[in-house]
């Protein structure tokens, strides 16, 4: 048998398995087709991020700016699922890697999709405006739609908890910065900032954007796509998560619930009843 | 402090965790109102399913059928990610909680949601009879509705690998049986089978019940609402999810590829390049 | 190329996967060799999960024994982390499938695991006697051991909420009496009973048996080997982790934390302080 | 009631969330006692996972060093089961965080945890040094002990594919040129580097560091303890876990199994064989 043929199979296997992210052979990594060895030390670990998502090398300020993004929303304390799943799990028995995996799980369209959300929202209006509407136009129109036949809130804008979220100014801030610098357009930020005055005007009272409408407007900036956003959270929030975890290991808590361990639960439910057709429920 | 106002803060944190499931005292576990111990060796695990899941315990009858769609999908083999993941993760030194949590993990819309697709489906059709059509008109209304702006999978027909999925027929006919016991309607077989008169019609060929029809007419006549059949898909296939795993975990491999061990994948990407505005690549 | 030889690497890749579970071509579902429509409506669920697990179907008295094992302990109540989670993990927007997989992931070594550590420990002191030792002698030698290097819960007894823990003596009664029919041994039984004994005399006071050590005597009678046990524990405790998961799916709760909404956590880090090296905070 | 009374339970149950991460009030996010806005655009990505988990902020070398680490595992190819997983995953239509989940959830003790042993191994030798033993000395005494009792793959040492790793000596010279400007001591590349020695000395043959090894002296530099390692394993895998996943979302496979479509597995069970008791198969 050759060679050749030999191969016939293992080709459709190794072809079912194909990617453009990495190839390797004895001694040798190379990532989007750089030597994993020219890039450590040289590519910080956002332009690494930036590189495997996107195939080519940002520029170091567009690696800034990710990584201004991915340090934002670390963490908002243990009253968000995930950072309560990752102290509970930590007391279970797991790995640390299960215990993260436990946590990121729950970052789904509630609880970490309003960045994907709102970028999303975001774009319609971009494309509106290559359109040929004004940024105005377009934005009113998009809202329209939206308080017509979405739900009411306005992805990005408003927080159950803070009057205004502190990251998202600043976030904006800097896109300002860096888009002075000719490192974005601005055009996202501009988006953004035109939606809370609409429903500013709407509303009669101002709600302001919150750190998914933030992050959503650098994500924008830098050209990532929506989904993209909720992955780029993930990586984000892991850091929280993991850093819970870790405290709440070097406790000695066992198997932590969410009360305190003398409480109970109030139920709520049928009353006590024997088991249908016995007449001996003891037996 | 009075024992009534020390309460208050303590009763607030039990009603946030308020349930109708289970009520528990030092030495007393009732569920849904029926102390453990007269449970434990007269209700079997189905019947047990069903009274978590809907509060009241089934008839003996209601508990077998509800078993056989249960022991009916839990395993289509290795090729399917949520099996092959189990093996794969039980290779890579976690828990086995933690293999089983990685495959059903993926149990997700397209892997694990034929089945509540498939009873949501027979459910528009049993409203429209309800409501006065006929099983034909309901069914033909309901497809037209599909094909005109719908997918091209019709929930619950056609198998990717099976000419006639060997469990479905069974299903139906076992179905049947209880029906013609009383046990149940027959009304979503009625429906199931004229969905597919329907479509063959259509399509000029027969293309047959899946497992995921079938299960989904079983559990529309027991009255389960349609995303619970997705968590009772992922209770069946968590027994093929755990066969794997420990058949696996009894080999000695440690971290189990896709492909065998001296295959690689093939690289569809960028060719080697340096790193940008380097001249020397050693540094 | 001949067939033969074209069907070389696809041979590699299929061995790769090789199981004994089950055997699949178009149209034919075997499960350890029986056609799956001739275990459908014939093999109970337990018995379905015993033939997976171990390769042959069980006696009717050994399926039942395993479903009363499994049914007992599905549900502990949501100060349960895995339950907890589950609940938490159904307000953000992610599957059922999902919810599941957060829950179940933390059933490890400290949650999940006191079954599988009690059935070692009947399993050393079965050997003993089966090397000659009494059984009073052999338990005494063990519990010796466990004394002087183990750490001090002895597994399988006592329990953090209840006196006595309602689900061991009910399962233990049950277990006696499928002994007296012949179905087990009841050798675990006798091996868990003079455990509870013989610490009951070190300790001046008895600390029962719990539901793992009593599940972990069921699951040694059938033949379980230990770390099935937690594979089974999660299979029973994956009933209420979607009973709970569908009870919170049909509030209206979003990102549910573990403490009521206007309560926040208790900070006890580091004084607020300046970035360092800044004169300016605000930039 | 007083307010003071009414804060007692309430002080409980937030007490039993402490944490010393996070403190919030409206309007106000500190992490580490920094304001949140404080910390944006000043500290590196890397510098807030330090912070996260250590609490105070890293020197700027001290993070470049981090992101190194970081930056050099993000990937190793769908042949590791992490990465497989998240491409299967990615296929059955689940959100982006639980296909991450899945893949994390298997980087285990044998997949994600050599680092971590390597760090501890490394710690024994730096302790016994401390104790009063030469480098060589703490080596091979630590050596002797592995050889004697433990198994053998050394920690860090080593690579099923790859002659040389070429993340390794890439990371042990950034480390070296790190340690000469005084960042870190270098005393962990010199217990990594005379582990290598002694080896290759017993062996005949040198089993050159392998990335596990080479992170481990960074992070053991660093002053992170072992546990931490497999965490930081787990947030720089993510990158490559989430890229693969991007990669895989973008084409329209569903439910990608692990070899061809086409392609079965083999069977290696039981043969055919009829239910028992049962003279008409197909009753």
């Amino acid at each position: 048998m050759s060679g050749a043929e030999k191969k016939s199979g293992r080709e459709l296997g190794e072809e079912w398995w194909q990617t453009a992210i990495i190839e390797m052979s004895p001694g040798i990594i190379r990532l989007r087709g750089y030597e994993i060895q020219d890039l450590i030390g040289r590519a910080s670990f956002p332009a690494v991020v930036w590189l495997m998502l996107r195939g080519e090398l940002p520029s170091e300020d567009q690696a800034s700016l990710l990584g201004i993004a991915l340090g934002a929303a670390v963490d908002h304390g243990p009253q968000a699922p995930s950072i309560a799943i990752a102290r509970m799990a930590a007391t279970c028995g797991v790995g640390i890697n299960s215990v993260m995996a436990s946590a990121i799980n729950v970052l789904g369209d509630v609880h970490g999709g309003a960045g994907e959300q709102a970028l999303s929202f975001y774009g319609d209006i971009a494309v509106a405006i290559d359109g040929g509407a004004t940024l105005d136009g377009a934005v009113s129109a998009r809202l329209d739609r939206f308080f017509v036949g979405e739900k009411d809130y306005v992805p990005g804008l408003g927080h159950r908890f803070h009057p205004i979220d502190p990251r998202a100014p600043r976030l904006l801030e800097l896109t300002r910065a860096f888009a002075a610098r000719g490192v974005v357009s601005g055009r996202f930020a501009d988006i953004a900032e035109a939606i809370e005055a609409d429903v500013a005007r709407r509303k009669g009272r101002k709600i302001p954007l919150n750190i998914d409408g933030a992050t959503a407007v650098i994500y924008g900036e830098l050209g990532f796509p929506p989904p993209l956003t909720r992955g780029l959270f993930v990586l984000s929030r892991s850091v929280g998560i993991l850093a819970h975890a870790w405290e709440q290991s070097q406790q000695s808590e066992r198997n932590k619930g969410p009360l305190p361990r003398e409480w109970l639960w109030a139920y709520t439910g049928t009353p006590p009843r024997p088991f249908p057709g016995e007449d001996d429920a003891g037996e």
